[in-house]
């Protein structure tokens, strides 16, 4: 179970205003701060609020590959906004995101066999976010039937199942964990699983200690990866003990690891 | 979900030497404390240090009796001492436990129909414990078939997967996971389950981040009740996230006032 960073994002001030000015700095902080705290993946978004997004993703993608060799994530609602970046990423890429929607799903799955790149693929269609479990993964059946048909290898698909602020979706969220669980009876290999971890507690209080807890709970029903602040020491801490009891650390080095840099 | 306070036992050495003194003060101490914490139940047990263990019970239930109306769980592993404590419970106990053999069942059922009491009963057996979650589940359906044959209603009836400590018996965990998230499949009403979530961490490091973790990861799987310590504020403030997530505290009382205690 793995980290995707989610902080080079243009929702946060620091990273919007440093992409309209091209200035350098606050990226390249933030991605080698998110891969020294263990970031699998770095998340790349503009945001809404900057102009000409392609050729803003194109200075994103070469000004954090200037400092990490990790692979990255590029989250974008405008599929050109993310070909733009695909071109020039160095590592094989993840695609952020697709609904279950054609001809959605043709664009993506035929882009990210061209640039050899990951998918996530979202329980959501054109009639948004289904609330029950088995829609959701009856919208992953589609997801998964729609990438093999276009060649992309089960684990390279990561299926999403929506994860909604628990204070305004609250009966989402077991639904959630109950189709995280299922997602590993669809296929074999099985398809792997991503949540965008801190919509859990967006606008709730203490959110550090709703995303901990969440991320337990998941990991519990067979999380692979989640989008997340990858330096929350908290958090990590949790993964690292959740890693323990799913005995996915045999000898318990990580875990170990985590609790000393607490000390 | 709720908590059975795992404070008052012999294991403890103030409690053993408040057992052996007949010096109430410590036992009362942690029985309004554990009240206070929220505890639903309150576990006694005598440990093995204590001579004349049935005399040792019937002292143990008046002294909590005196300053508590909660109801107790009675743990011994020998029955005559759990029956000399039901013989003196004011409300309808718990009996702290029973694994799936003959004759043992027959005691225990017959004494629990006898004193209106709740019963625990364990995944295991002459063959000790089985590490993987079916054989666990055709041990609780022996428990769910033999407590109905004695009339015991399968919401009293409380079935515990047996937790090991995860540095021993790492393999476990995630098959204790699994078997609790079938005991809801096993009846209509389904039984219900519980843990005792210290077992987890016991001789590891950072023994309360485990214990919290464990606990988040066991409610995403349907956990009605732990044995567990009543009074650690993280633990605490974990379950009342993971039953917000769960959508057990639908308006967040619950969790509202868990973060309001920590400030």
């Amino acid at each position: 179970m793995f980290i995707i960073g989610e902080r080079i994002n243009g929702m946060f001030k620091d990273i919007a205003d440093a992409i309209r000015a091209r200035d350098p700095y606050p990226i390249q902080k933030w991605a080698r701060r998110q891969e020294a705290c263990g970031a699998r993946y770095l998340d790349l978004s503009i945001g809404p609020l900057v102009r000409d997004q392609e050729k803003a993703m194109r200075w994103l993608v070469q000004t954090t590959q200037e400092v990490t060799d990790l692979p990255l994530c590029l989250d974008s609602i405008s599929f050109d906004v993310i070909e733009a970046g695909l071109e020039l990423c160095k590592r094989p890429a993840m695609i952020n995101a697709v609904p279950a929607e054609w001809p959605k799903m043709e664009r993506v799955f035929t882009m990210a066999k061209r640039y050899n790149a990951a998918v996530i693929g979202l329980a959501m269609n054109e009639q948004g976010i289904p609330q029950d479990a088995d829609t959701r993964v009856a919208l992953f059946m589609e997801l998964v039937s729609a990438a093999s048909s276009y060649g992309i290898p089960m684990e390279s698909l990561y299926l999403d199942p929506m994860v909604l602020p628990c204070n305004v979706g609250q009966a989402h969220s077991p639904e959630v964990l109950l189709a995280l669980r299922q997602v590993k009876l669809l296929a074999e290999p099985a398809p792997r699983t991503v949540i965008g971890l801190s919509n859990i507690s967006q606008g709730a209080k203490n959110r550090a200690l709703l995303n901990k807890t969440f991320a337990a709970m998941a990991i519990a029903n067979g999380l692979d990866a989640a989008i997340a602040d990858a330096c929350d020491a908290e958090l990590l801490e949790t993964i690292a003990a959740a890693r323990v009891i799913m005995n996915l650390d045999p000898y318990g080095d990580d875990y170990i690891g985590a609790c000393r840099k607490k000390v």
